[in-house]
């Protein structure tokens, strides 16, 4: 079988996900590379087949390229319910728990989450992980105090290190927050870290998303695969 | 014995605060009316003492008046360790718990009094409460989900209140985000409740204050009384 590029591997995935979309859906609509091509095929789909569908967005890039595609958008505050939401990840474990924010979007890109009935991770196969840690967990905090947090987390080993810009300042998100990296290299309980970092005074949200998703389209370099969770 | 004016309560109240700030302190100042009469007594004995403290401020209000009374300022990510923070509270229970945020500043409030190594409380005798839950109890949330956040916690009971300004507009807080009052009459598991409340994507902070404060100085009618937790 011939291998395919990277591109066309996302963009497999992505027409993949969309496959999920029903007509009369709400539907929560990620951030990335990967989630762009799911969004052009959402697109084309609702175009093609008349479906109506309403996109609930998790970042400004993608509400554009929504708009663009003149799919309607409303706010999560608008809608009544979330009947799905695909977004991609940064890693997954094999028991389907994922950090998420490497595009430091998690906070929002959280909020749709949480308030999705059903949830579908579209990634390529280097995002894949027998246990979670190898990305560095992002974690969103509020500037004032967000020092000692630094050292609070240094203090832990959790190897912390304040994200940058392309410019080399402090990386803002779209809240007007920090976002701290944790480089822990291997989680073992994951559920403990998050209760651990939510009761931190300053941290707004953390990159772990847990017990949210039991369906991930996984891109292999022969082709899309669907995994479900055991 | 003379009754006083709630007023001339407070000044007493605020002037035995400052009886626990030594030559060399950094003391975190906290925000209110009770608060307003400490910052003006500590002025006064650094001015008079010639003491080296450095204040670190909760909220803008209380930066404006330490600022004009040349009490000299850092941010708390600028000084080593806080020796101690006196602030005022909005209820607290007979084992030294509170509630705080009325004046919306619980954020910053918080993540001062965590970093400090002694808080003492300031308040007049009606703030005092057997259990909490009297007061409302504030919950600081990102804007984007609020109303979802809102539903949930009407779902559970919890009599919630979006916090409006003086002109009838949504409240935002120094970091631009929401405040819900939850009615909640009795808090029976606090700790429970906080740990709920970190745990919910969306809600930066919450306003219960647990296991920060063992001394209180409380204004009765007759004159300030140290309480001590037992």
């Amino acid at each position: 079988m011939k291998m395919m590029s990277q591109n066309e591997l996302k963009k497999l995935v992505g027409e993949k996900a969309v496959a999920w979309v029903k007509d009369g859906m709400t539907v929560g609509l990620g951030t990335g590379s990967t989630v762009k091509f799911m969004v052009d095929a959402l697109a084309k789909r609702i175009q093609e087949e008349h479906l109506n569908i309403i996109g609930v967005v998790t970042s400004a890039a993608t509400e554009k390229q929504a708009r663009s595609l003149n799919i309607p958008l409303k706010s999560v505050d608008d809608v009544e319910k979330i009947d799905l939401t695909i977004d991609g990840a940064d890693e997954i474990s094999d028991d389907f728990q994922g950090i998420k924010g490497g595009g430091a979007a998690l906070l929002f890109e959280k909020i749709v989450a949480t308030n999705s009935r059903k949830n579908i991770w579209i990634v390529d196969q280097s995002k894949m992980s027998k246990k979670l840690g190898s990305f560095p967990l992002p974690v969103e905090v509020i500037p004032y105090g967000s020092k000692k947090l630094f050292s609070k987390f240094s203090q832990k080993g959790y190897a912390p290190a304040f994200r940058l810009d392309d410019t080399g300042q402090l990386k803002r998100t779209d809240s007007n927050n920090l976002i701290i990296d944790l480089h822990l290299n291997e989680i073992n309980h994951p559920h403990e870290l998050a209760a651990y970092l939510s009761g931190q005074v300053g941290v707004v949200e953390h990159g772990l998303f847990l017990d949210l998703v039991n369906t991930v389209i996984v891109g292999y370099p022969d082709g899309p695969s669907v995994l479900k969770a055991r």
